[in-house]
């Protein structure tokens, strides 16, 4: 089964609707710019390269209306977009790189006129989306190189189809290992508060035919304990220029536990992660989430007393002391990060 | 606000039905002992002081009915309660002391007439729950003592009046600290699947008038890195005789975490708690519940696609080593717990 979760269709943007899995596949159509910021703020549409796809067709639906003879007034268009679409969501860095992506193609080519720079911002952000899906069929066989045949993989959150264009990081590895084979078995870290490993993770494992079992999130150290888990594969939402890798909140549980417990611990992400810019995992921002997820399950069904407080970072930051080796389009890293990056990044 | 977790009323037990918070103070009234074993079952009373005092009790109810004038049918009876009993829930040491505690008692006394044994057990049963008052009082009182004006504590499950008669192990600490005028700032961990943690203890800490947020359980490690923990009280389930201690899953994750970054991590519990038969933490025996808690938030909303599989582990050890000190009735234990352990139960 194939699974797309952003396409470009009749000028607009078709999303998978991700707050109605598992119960309901449904698409939601994108228009407007005012739309895809509710959809990323809210998590119709997530995982950190989906994000990057996403708003760089964004800025496309931010700037393609209006008059097309004023240049100045198309420029302070293209970068009121640019500004709003940065504003949804902190942490990943692939939404900044998908901005600046189409928000460079389209100031080398200022010169043109405004319509022609409309289509080259288009073909630009398609371009985008494209580079994602090779991207992570890259990864998936860089990947698979590190799986054996019967392993026993355990992941958090979604890092599959649901998070990129149509394939996956960590289960891109997971699909890519399938294909040549190898007979996997996943345990999915249910990742609360918002559930994204069992609603989203167990649902696509389970369509692409691979045994996926549900645990929560506090169930880890206890399989590591039993010796079930071979090891432990996750997305990234911004790697730092050292190779501390921010992701979903418990990732950095599990590195710890996997450390402990003698059990290899990857990283699968594109280029497009990596901020260079930001030199380890204390600068990289962290988004704080409404205290309400915690507090009702999926916004509905209260679990905490009325008026009780609480805290709700989206992300935590695995140093990269834990991280086994880091899976990208572009080969392998492994330690020292700092080099491997740089080297990496200069090819 | 006094919380009275179980009681005797009228010749029956009186819980709080703890499925129902943290919407609803709720009692049930058990008169039987299939009530008592599906009651325990289904965690309307769970946590192993609660436990230890709901069997004594129970057993009472088992026998107190029918032919007063068969010695020998009585004897049979009270082994068919004791038996069905420690057939609901594994792991809690407590569960099978208080078993223990009124069979004793009734063997002891087995030459004396049949009524008069039965209210021998009920004496022996009442006798279980009010020492555990005492002793949750002794376990604030001894562990106030690690506590410092101002600490934030992080906490996992409920360990509080919930789960115990009416005061706590590891919240009675916290209770008795605030009684000494230390203010506390407490994270209750929600404690996925069952999320007694925001459920519960947030529930009761609020009642109480101490501060607490809810985390996830994924959140621990991002607090603790931030510098936020000063140090994390569990209770426990069953600590083996080398201080191993088994207690609601996700406990070890905390302490490994806890370990990691140089915060004390303690656990509360009485010597009842205890078991000296059992050598070391994999000799614990580990309740496997139903996969539906995982799948099914509070066995209602579906969060898993349907016929995913879920594995759900009720308990985890933490191995000896991770844990600062054990806080008990009779004082605080320090490592090397095997002899500490036996020091104070030979005294």
């Amino acid at each position: 089964m194939n699974i797309r979760t952003i396409d470009w269709k009749d000028n607009r943007i078709r999303l998978i609707e991700q707050r109605k899995l598992p119960q309901e596949l449904k698409y939601v159509n994108i228009g407007n710019l005012r739309s895809l910021w509710r959809a990323i703020k809210t998590l119709q549409v997530r995982g950190a390269p989906a994000l990057g796809a996403a708003v760089a067709l964004g800025i496309y639906l931010g700037v393609k209306g209006g008059d097309e003879d004023n240049p100045k007034a198309f420029s302070r268009k293209l970068d009121e977009a640019a500004k709003y679409l940065a504003a949804s969501r902190p942490t990943a860095r692939n939404l900044f790189y998908g901005i600046e992506r189409v928000c460079a193609k389209a100031k080398a080519n200022r010169h043109l006129p405004v319509a022609r720079i409309k289509r080259i911002i288009l073909s630009e952000a398609l371009k985008v989306m494209e580079e994602d899906r090779v991207a992570c069929r890259k990864i998936g066989i860089n990947g698979s190189r590190l799986i054996k045949d019967g392993d026993t993989i355990l992941t958090i959150c979604n890092a599959g189809a649901l998070a990129t264009i149509d394939y996956g990081t960590a289960l891109g590895v997971i699909y890519r290992a399938k294909t040549e084979g190898k007979k996997i078995k996943v345990f999915a870290s249910e990742t609360r508060p918002l559930l994204q490993g069992s609603r989203l993770t167990a649902w696509e494992l389970h369509k692409k035919g691979i045994e996926v079992s549900v645990i929560s999130d506090n169930t880890a150290g206890f399989l590591m304990r039993e010796g079930k888990i071979n090891l432990v594969i996750t997305g990234a939402d911004r790697i730092a220029a050292n190779g501390d890798s921010a992701n979903k909140i418990g990732t950095f549980n599990l590195a710890l536990l996997a450390k402990y417990h003698k059990i290899p611990f990857y990283i699968a992400a594109p280029l497009t992660t990596f901020d260079l810019a930001v030199r380890s995992g204390e600068d990289i921002p962290i988004e704080m989430r409404s205290p309400e997820e915690v507090t009702k399950i999926l916004l509905k069904k209260e679990v905490a007393p009325k008026g009780a407080k609480a805290l709700n970072p989206a992300f935590d930051v695995t140093p990269a002391k834990f991280i086994t080796a880091i899976i990208t389009d572009k080969g392998i890293l492994r330690p020292d990060y700092r080099r491997s990056i740089k080297k990496i990044f200069s090819q």
